[in-house]
């Protein structure tokens, strides 16, 4: 698949993050960042920007709170045509923290939101697109939002927003390409003036599927992350999607070496893929918090328990 | 997707017999067998029914034999409708050997067969329907063979076979959903009297995803093994099938408690699933043959050079 519109984000830091509280050394997060450079990538999302008043730095590491001056160190003297992204949620920054673009080594913000909050997530990324950003909003838990509710949200984005990308988020892993196909239909139907994104999550190893399903249906911003890390299950490998497209600018060789050096040894300490709880959750449209309790617990092979759990209609 | 016709195939043992020469004990595939049946599987696939002439017993499992007394001896007692299928290649099995289905815990026979050697497949399949067994013909390496000698072979197979179903198997996990839809669509226009099939790999996490396209292009026969297991990346996961299939005589937990009790020690000993050097060879359209040599040597985990060796055009 050719089409040179199509734009990769690299999220393995933001969404690998959510596994170890953001707290990624500065050597890992620059590797990925020279390994995202000399691949091609598009944008690398490198974390949240959190306020310091919600959230404890003694906590959290660095990359729940994105601030300009570590994202400087970290990303100094490397030749590049990546483009930073940082996430928000509704609620959870403080709009005066942010500088204009032109004063930031940021350039996307991308503000998360479910449907429910869609007001406040347009008055935010207005907020971001006037101070330069490009802004996009990402739809999250859409497997679960799929009433007329979504329709008037996205007309909404459509004529109140800045935005310039709207991404279906499947939280929850729960999409077949059948559903894919539908919502990326229905979003462009409404977004005449946007672009339509897809970030997948891994449950039931469909990311990489519905990624290309919606790519196939004319999306053009597509998540992924290295060996698919990320929370729970994962996320669309991003070495899969770029040997998908067949975009000479893309290089999957600085990926494979990046996995080689430093995904390999990482994944003896931190657990994501396919595991049988967050695919009983994707399967059942269920959020994965579920799923890693159980897997904090003794009872993580205990997959029949948490099935019945799950579906116990008494 | 509640469709009733849709009948689910484990190929557990016969696929995973492929990382270990057949060599699963008794009391494991017992287990299987059983599991299969709890959980209401139309066919467990138990093996490949080879010569004894071409292959020593002593450097093989049981399972790469599948001698009726040994099949009995493994399903014994146990209360069951799912069916016993065994798997046969071109070349490799003495028709002499068969007796009569009545005579046999065998119901199904499959045979395994490249497009050009579709001739003596159809000798082969009609030879065992003609003994009474159900008897389906499993073109491999499908993805790269889809010029008009597919055709050909399809039409003769409508033609001269007895066989009632016609797999597409896709052995090196390289197929993408659009060429799931082409083929299956391609086969339904030459096999107006059999059903159709699929049989996936999973080097590039598509198994699952593909399994489903074919399913909605009305496909209708569907294999599928416990976690995935399979030679390389293995197969599609049953227990994902299962959840998305919606037919209440299909029961997903025996099939978990199968995973926790039998399948996370096995995988400590025997490895499958998402390994980058399989996932390259699928998205080069590679047999897995080299990428597992890769895997037994010292560079196991070095995958740029192994990326460069498929791609140099020098």
């Amino acid at each position: 698949m050719y089409r040179e519109k199509i734009k990769i984000l690299d999220c393995t830091v933001r969404d690998g993050g959510l596994i170890n509280k953001h707290d990624f050394d500065h050597r890992f997060v620059r590797e990925v960042y020279k390994a995202c450079a000399k691949a091609g990538l598009d944008y690398m999302e490198i974390g949240y920007k959190n306020s310091k008043e919600l959230f404890s730095s003694e906590e959290y590491g660095a990359w729940k709170f994105c601030e300009d001056d570590v994202i400087r160190k970290v990303i100094d003297g490397i030749e590049s045509n990546t483009k930073i992204s940082v996430m928000v949620d509704v609620g959870r920054v403080n709009l005066d923290d942010i500088v204009l673009a032109s004063d930031s080594p940021v350039d996307m913000i991308r503000t998360a939101a479910y449907v429910k909050d869609i007001d406040k997530a347009i008055h935010m990324v207005n907020h971001f697109a006037d101070k330069g950003y490009e802004a996009t909003i990402n739809i999250m838990a859409i497997s679960r939002d799929r009433g007329t509710e979504l329709d008037e949200a996205l007309q909404q984005i459509e004529e109140e927003s800045k935005a310039t990308v709207v991404y279906i988020v499947d939280s929850f892993g729960a999409l077949y390409q059948e559903s894919v196909e539908e919502l990326v239909k229905r979003f462009k139907s409404h977004l005449k003036t946007k672009e339509i994104g897809f970030h997948g999550h891994n449950p039931q190893q469909l990311a990489y599927g519905n990624t290309i399903e919606a790519i196939i249906h004319d999306a053009n911003y597509m998540d992924a992350t290295v060996f698919g890390i990320g929370r729970g299950a994962g996320n669309c490998p991003l070495e899969l999607l770029i040997g998908f497209l067949k975009n000479p600018k893309f290089d999957i060789r600085p990926i494979l070496d990046l996995i080689s050096n430093e995904f390999i040894p990482l994944r003896n300490e931190i657990e994501w893929g396919y595991i049988i709880p967050y695919a009983i959750a994707g399967m059942l449209n269920e959020h994965p918090r579920g799923a890693m309790a159980l897997r904090a617990s003794e009872n993580r092979e205990n997959y029949r328990d948490f099935y019945e759990s799950l579906t116990d209609v008494a």
